[in-house]
């Protein structure tokens, strides 16, 4: 990232009181801000840091009047926040400006691929591979023989897409990310060895959908493994062979989810969480961190524990838990008048 | 995949009604198949799809005689479900039938390579390396010094061994796995920093073991880690340094084993288990999803909790944990009821 | 690893009783030791095995005598396990003496080589690249544009540090390490879709660190997510966005930090522990296996639990809920021996 100050006052429309030559290489918050860096003034509770500062530039509202001096050059802008995000942008479009086919990719004579594509140095594009316009596979990832990846989509290294898989428009695929592993599917035997169920289904990925670093999705035992539209799965998550994934639904680290289980729509499935199979999430399910879900979650619940249970009772039940040792005494207690009261009774 | 009706009726002696020459490219389930798709009818509840389905070949049982018209090209085999599993393992066949060497691969010029080996685009194969008969490194796999590769394995695009591994004959090892990564020990300093503690061990994989996608597998400290015959690993599995797992245990995703534990046979440990280190995992002990194991488990338990006791004890406290609030209003209930007695006896 | 029985004495400044030209390959325990093994006997307890053991060189104490025949050659030590130590440390400086840049690395004519630095097959080191002296990159590892690796370091095969990264001096990051993904950050949308909050932070991982296989860090989402010095991170770690971790911080297997949480020094974080964001640990915190942490740890706290409180007293507590069956029998009971006395009353 390069910008002069002239660049990011053109860019966001704002006006210069500065160095209109001074660059940025950077972008920090303004109480942590150096030479170089480009800051951001939203908040009128960090407007102190302004004057201490050491960021080069900083952008504020365009009404902002400083009452004490101020080194950095300001650029004032309609919206300090939708400005910085424009500039962004503008540098992950310059960042991401990729274009090309290494020389040290292996691609495939008949992988079709499409228009301003990037293949990076020692990426792998198999047989029968569909590229489409714009997509970016950075060095080091495998696409697999037969497996078709949309437009517009960042595939980045390491990422590991076996055979006949299908990713969908705008998706971004964390380095490390495996899609099409096999199920864990295997059929025990009389002498206690298992013998594998071959899986042959696919995942299919729909549009506009993230996964994390060393995320695993497994292949469906026959048919596809589905995430719809808009799902967005952070780092280290397990998806097994035949779960559905409804559109819009988030799920944080670690979490897993077993064979065929059915998640809905616009679900948030916290960090860490465990789905066993074979059950159904309703829509707008909230989990929370660590629960381990057992069976079936309707529409619009919001569980906790392990086994999960509506996330209300479990909390009351947990304070319950901590002060299992002072209500055991107060047991003690009464079992003590109980035995006094019969005594005199008797 | 392409197979022709003809072909399918060819490999399982079965009959066909309709036309011999049309191909089928997957295979679907019957109420979700598409043209080019190949389905199978083994269970009487899903006739109905056979007169809807748009599958173009059916597998159906030799007796069956439709009620309705059907479009599908129907071969009938002695027992559909076991014919469909010879389809699917032609299949298998066909598909893995890439064999040779990838000038694009590096192979050390002393490694010895077996026959019909695949070594796939962009993997590197070490000094000192052995890959035995009919074995498959897919690209961007990493076979590191002196480590050993039996017969008939399929190393998976993106796998990592380190050097001086020992992998058995028929093994399956998915994308992203790790073997052979540093024990996690350090001794603690004076000063708080630590020091690490050398690990010079390996892995030792037995035969006919399947590891799951992002599973890591840490060397030994000294000696080997072990994975005996027939262990089958699913997805983002931790096993430390010196662990051993005895013959024909499944442990599913996202579990971790630390050091030094030993695993009995035939155990089933189901998903996000947690087990210490330097503890003894009986025989046939079954370990329930997100499970703790802090200390050694019997032959042949059953165990659930964190930390973990007998199951159906766990499943028995737990339904008291979830009434805890009642139970307290019992108990508060009680009190003022002790408290009237007591005042009547005074 | 070839060591002669003469060449050890040398290096541990032994005295040789056997034959000074016996070849070792291999360090094994002395009850496992087969021939062509290195072992050591440090521990009295262990003495019977000399006599028994395969192993061809057997370091011992000085002032040892043994009963019984030995068969394996014998190197007399000030301190077998000192010996042993600096064995493991020749072995260790020997195997990694991999040096120079392979040519079938794609590394970035810009990019800033120290000296002695080792670059494996297929490694990729993008533009702006630098890449300190000693340091060695590992066959298929990928350092992303404008990342700085400091001096000592080891990069094993298969890691993927983003762009813009920075890692200190002698560090260690283990095979399919993933460094400066994307922070999880999405804002919700009226139409229950999530638009992604671009992230440009990067991370900064200090001296001495050393990574887990498999583990993933994400990069801030503005600023950096910071590694101090001396933390060791085991396999399949999720650390988030903007997290910090404090000096000597062990962190063990299948943990996860979630967003902008800083952590203390030298604290103690067990396995597959998840911590919410926005919270803080403080120092010599130690945290138990499968904790979920979701308020702050104060400075020296021992917590357990999800939701975690103070260790001794979840200990208690946990000691009821193991017996609830039997506390809610007494309630039961109590409640009978009340109505009994009420009626006796009335």
């Amino acid at each position: 990232m390069e910008f002069t100050a002239e660049k990011i006052a053109r860019i966001t429309g704002g006006e210069i009181t500065g160095d209109p030559g001074v660059k940025v290489y950077t972008v920090a918050r303004i109480e942590e801000g150096s030479k170089g860096a480009l800051s951001f003034l939203a908040n009128p509770k960090y407007t102190q840091y302004l004057y201490t500062t050491h960021s080069s530039v900083v952008l504020v509202d365009k009404n902002f009047q400083p009452e004490q001096e101020v080194r950095a050059t300001l650029i004032r802008v309609k919206d300090a926040y939708v400005a910085i995000a424009k500039i962004l942008e503008v540098y992950n479009m310059e960042k991401f400006d990729k274009k090309g086919i290494s020389s040290m990719a292996r691609v495939s004579e008949n992988a079709r691929i499409g228009k301003n594509v990037y293949i990076g140095d020692m990426a792998f594009i198999g047989d029968g591979v569909t590229i489409g316009d714009n997509t970016m596979i950075f060095p080091l990832a495998h696409i697999g023989d037969g497996t078709t990846v949309g437009k517009n989509c960042r595939i980045f290294q390491g990422v590991k897409l076996y055979d006949n898989m299908v990713v969908g428009n705008d998706c971004t695929l964390h380095a490390g990310v495996v899609v099409g592993s096999d199920g864990f599917g295997f059929a025990p035997q009389s002498d206690n060895h298992y013998k594998k169920i071959t899986q042959i289904g696919n995942v299919v990925i729909e549009d506009d959908v993230e996964i994390g670093a060393n995320t695993t999705i497994d292949r469906a035992t026959i048919g596809s493994t589905i995430i719809r539209k808009g799902v967005k799965l952070d780092n280290l998550i397990q998806i097994a062979h035949n779960v559905e994934i409804g559109e819009n639904t988030v799920i944080a680290a670690q979490s897993g989810i077993a064979g065929s289980t059915k998640i809905g729509r616009n679900c948030m499935i916290a960090a860490q969480v465990g789905i066993v199979g074979h059950i159904k999430i309703g829509d707008n399910a909230k989990i929370a961190a660590q629960s381990g879900i057992s069976s079936d979650v309707k529409d619009n619940s919001i569980v906790f524990g392990s086994p999960a249970f509506d996330h209300s009772k479990y909390r009351k039940a947990y304070v319950h838990f901590r002060n299992l040792d002072q209500i055991v005494r107060r047991i003690n207690d009464m079992e003590t008048k109980l035995k006094n009261l019969e005594g005199e009774n008797s």
